[in-house]
């Protein structure tokens, strides 16, 4: 390897560290792509994974495999524990030891946590759904409830055992609700013959509509298609307590339920504390419009952990294509530091956001123009993901599969994995 | 359902309680099977799951699914914790709860697990494989290490990372030696591009021979094939100490690497000692000809967990067809009881067996008379594995994908996932 080549550090492998690094591939630059996980996450699609519809693998892409061909871009599975940005050095966690890498650049792209808008003591049983790992949970924790429900004498235990509630009217929680009414109803109480099931899907949210940033119109076409499914929905009312057995309502609703999956909000990622700068709400670190951390040189970063406003006042959206534009948009201006160029300030390419609710229900609105429902959105939102996946794999039979079970109420992936840690390795942490 | 019918328990579904539920599938009895897993493991392949051919759900099959229609077989899942033979009852623990439940006939099938030859120390620091969860363990440990192995400095610590010993000349040591060595070096060594990395794979047998039960030509093409693919094969020499970062063999050869596979031989379960009749030798419970437990009436034992002699006075292996056929027998055996019908003595139907060495390299022994090697060798447990696939679900795409990745050398499922446990599940238990 080249050492007299500008070396940048791109932190996170997810959409806004992905798209930064391949907008570096074969340019004069050596790229060290730090993430905790050896693999990058296709988040929209986690939900499948928790409702059994797609295997874990089938939205995780190997970080080396995607880099591959590419001799300028190296990989590393580490944790990063500190950033000495006067000297430019990071520490990294990496199996027992800990390295020091030098940059001249770094890309901040750590993404998003939940938050609980300081009910902490929520997590202790809420379920959250940001990473692979979690969607993993999610599933063991259904279908083993689901299993143990059917051994139930109590009736109210067991009902409670197959009550189901989400909070957050976002598309995550819109699409999870969907997806487990479909898995309960459609392929497990099918296949539990010998005690008729009653389950319940509980959809909470806060405000007193679905999907704040969309138009009313299809806030009313979303609720109605939940509702139309079998979604019990909420609204206007947060949820105050969480127990073992039983979610509360503000407005004093008390919902018997073992499960509450946590889909009502995210702050920006720890690791912007590392700088040292005042953090914006939400924990989101500012960055000028050409993505530079203020006051930090040579620091960029980009997508949910970043806050910067539009020219209305408004932040932009903790959305994947704001992370994408960022991603690469910080890597063009790297390169054009680097070249004595003009570094360009973020332009949002807003194609729009759709959200899908179950088998041919979804609401979509195109370019924030066309406004989509039904059947018709369910396409559109289709072929989205279909064109998206396949950008970072060519493998058509994984989504021809995907399409198959979806089609055919299929959930192969029901199996309940909890797994131990590795041992030898874990010894050496 | 018809409390007045003979209630038949089932512990155990791999391939003999599995058999012995499929025969017993609208008969006048009420079946319930019960499992610790969700889901039937197809252990031929686990060796595939370890080294990142197959996803894990392509060779786990959900037990409710199998018997979906099926209105006379009930399944549980739950861990049996007594069997009290006296009164005809057994507890299984399931979430935080016991049940009690009562039986007329109980078959066991829960097969063997590894011993250590009384050295439990090794199992600190081997590695199994026998479920589901040790493939995935070895499969996020070999990766792991290979990862660290990248940024390691230090030249003998970093070629220990990527040196793999497996233990066990039976067809599971060879098939995952063949495996982990095509995975090394067709797979992983093309993905990290920036240090040549020096990887060893190691098969260690006690006896001076491989495949033991094999007439000696196929012995020796076997050894041949292994060695010409790359594996290092120590023959006459137990592994005699295993450290975090060596194994020692009892002729002194000292062996630095993290990963040690235990694939070298197994005991009967645990379960048998519920039943306090004297056990054999490997902790297996013997049993009569028609698959009875003696001197415990109603109770059938099938599989690796039991002991039964052949004519010529040798015990039946410990091999899936065994017991599968037992599995069928059993369940005869009890629908003749119940009809006071005649009960039938077991006969194995021997078809031989086969070990495949990694791509295109076997050795098959078919009806323990035909010897193959080598591609056709090769091509017969291919067909074998097909057939065998295909009788439990009938799915070409799993296998047309699983042919797919085996020929063209790519390995898609190189996720590392190192699970957390269910925690609102956990907290139950």
């Amino acid at each position: 390897m080249n050492t007299q080549r500008p070396r940048v550090i791109i932190i996170g492998a997810g959409f806004g560290g992905l798209f930064a690094a391949r907008t570096l591939v074969n340019k004069p630059v050596d790229v060290l792509l730090i993430d905790r996980s050896n693999f990058h996450t296709f988040t929209p699609l986690l939900y499948q994974v928790a409702t059994c519809a797609l295997d874990p693998s089938e939205i995780a892409y190997p970080v080396r495999t995607i880099f591959r061909k590419n001799q300028n871009i190296r990989s590393l599975l580490g944790t990063v524990i500190a950033i000495d940005y006067a000297n430019k050095i990071i520490d990294v966690q990496i199996g027992g030891r800990q390295l020091q890498e030098r940059y001249d650049y770094l890309i901040l792209a750590t993404g998003s946590i939940p938050t609980y808008f300081g009910n902490d003591a929520f997590r202790e049983h809420a379920l959250e759904l940001r990473t692979l790992n979690d969607a993993i949970n999610l599933r063991n924790h259904i279908l083993s409830l689901f299993e143990q429900a059917t051994w139930e004498e109590d009736d109210a235990v067991r009902e409670a055992m197959t009550t189901i509630v989400v909070t957050g009217g976002g598309p995550t929680g819109l699409e999870t609700a969907g997806a487990i009414y479909e898995l309960y109803n459609h392929v497990l109480n099918r296949e539990y013959l010998h005690r008729e099931m009653h389950t319940r899907v509980i959809l909470v949210e806060m405000q007193p509509h679905l999907l704040a940033p969309y138009p009313d119109k299809l806030r009313q076409a979303a609720l109605e298609q939940l509702r139309s499914l079998g979604v019990e929905v909420h609204l206007g009312s947060p949820v105050k307590e969480v127990a073992k057995d039983q979610v509360t309502l503000a407005n004093g609703t008390v919902i018997p339920s073992y499960t509450l999956v946590w889909a009502a909000g995210v702050k920006g990622s720890p690791l912007a504390e590392m700088l040292s700068v005042p953090l914006q709400r939400g924990g989101r670190l500012p960055i000028l419009p050409t993505a530079e951390v203020i006051e930090r040189p040579g620091i960029y970063a980009v997508g949910d952990m970043t806050y910067l406003e539009d020219a209305s006042g408004q932040p932009y959206p903790m959305l994947i294509p704001v992370a994408q534009q960022q991603g690469e948009l910080a890597a063009q201006n790297i390169l054009a530091e680097m070249g004595g160029g003009e570094k360009r300030p973020f332009h949002y390419h807003d194609r729009g956001s759709m959200a899908t609710i179950g088998r041919r229900r979804a609401v979509a609105w195109i370019y924030n123009k066309i406004q989509l429902r039904g059947f018709i959105a369910w396409l559109a939102w289709l072929a989205l993901h279909l064109i998206t996946l396949l950008g970072f794999r060519n493998r058509l039979n994984v989504f021809v599969n995907w399409v198959w079970n979806y089609f055919t109420y299929d959930r192969s992936v029901r199996i309940i994995l909890e797994q131990g840690r590795d041992k030898t390795v874990k010894s050496e942490k």
